[in-house]
């Protein structure tokens, strides 16, 4: 099977910071929950952050374990037999336990992290988090130590005698794609697209 | 905030149909887990399968719970103030027990909604699955009914004083879109792209 294992940092790293989203798995008295939720990462930490009250974010201030997963789709894989269809991804699983980020300071620097992960050059043209806003907000912080990359890249790998079936086989690809940009009706006049958002592209962001 | 719970069945099915892949949440011992996998409806019934050596389908099999996560990313929120930033996202989380399909037919019927699920079409165009190959698949049942629906639409909400800002705020559409079919370098002579994926698309399958 063409799936591996990637473990290297700039596999990892590149693959958390070209999703948009993550899940993030948790367990309350055994019971798992999924959440999908918007993430960043500063250096070796992923960083998820939400309003104090979450259950999720304080689930995670009290010591207690998560895995969060980043996946991208790159294409559906159409083999000569179903039993080899697949689908061209890559992903990358964070086990560990977070802690709470306390200071302003460092809740700040995680925000701008947010900011930027949504859209580099974002965080200078927006207004920053008031102090109540901050207030409000919740960041832990997990180490990108426990992670796991799998990618799966390249054509179907079908049975040898099924080479001859007369079925249409190989990759349609599939990527995240941006339209264009919608102004809220509420916008002042004059105010144009900035060009980070014009060129916009997940990929080497 | 313009974020609302949708529990109608049309809705649901809809997102779970249009999401290529899920996150599954289960937990052994209290230690999440969560892992990304093709997933496919078969009326009430959420289908997943894989190795009959997967742990995570001997984990549904033994009637243990998972909760389950299909999401489809719309565009990224750009508001004045980065408090107010979001994403437009519909999900729905599937929570519940499985059970594993025993029969042939069964196994048979689930994973023409599998293949069915990757592209419309597709079951009548490719081999379907030898005795062997279904001996070594193992395809379990969750059903659909403790399912939430979440879905964001629309512009930012701002605060009223931060409407005179001078940053562009909007919505920048996101969508997962189709690139040309590559052929597998070994197909067949002759053998055309077949129109279902000429004019592939997640949405209305």
């Amino acid at each position: 099977m063409p799936k591996r294992g990637h473990y290297d940092r700039t596999t990892v790293h590149a693959i958390i910071d070209e999703a948009l989203v993550c899940h993030v798995a948790f367990a309350v008295n055994g019971e798992p929950t999924v959440i999908p939720t918007l993430h960043a990462r500063r250096g070796e930490e992923l960083l998820l952050h939400g309003a104090r009250t979450s259950r999720l974010l304080r689930h995670v201030a009290e010591g207690n374990p998560v895995s969060v997963a980043m996946t991208l789709i790159d294409g559906i894989v159409l083999a000569r037999s179903i039993f080899h269809h697949s689908v061209n991804y890559r992903s990358v699983v964070v086990h560990g336990t977070g802690r709470l980020l306390e200071s302003d300071e460092e809740k700040l620097s995680a925000l701008e992290a947010v900011a930027e992960h949504i859209a580099r050059g974002r965080w200078a043209d927006t207004r920053p988090p008031s102090r109540k806003e901050l207030k409000a907000t919740s960041v832990v912080s997990i180490p990108i130590e426990l992670a796991a990359a799998k990618i799966r890249t390249g054509p179907p790998m079908d049975e040898d005698e099924d080479y001859a079936l007369p079925f249409w086989a190989g990759v349609l690809p599939l990527s995240l794609q941006p339209g264009k940009a919608i102004p809220d009706p509420r916008l002042g006049r004059g105010i144009e697209v900035p060009a980070y958002l014009r060129r916009y592209r997940r990929v080497g962001s």
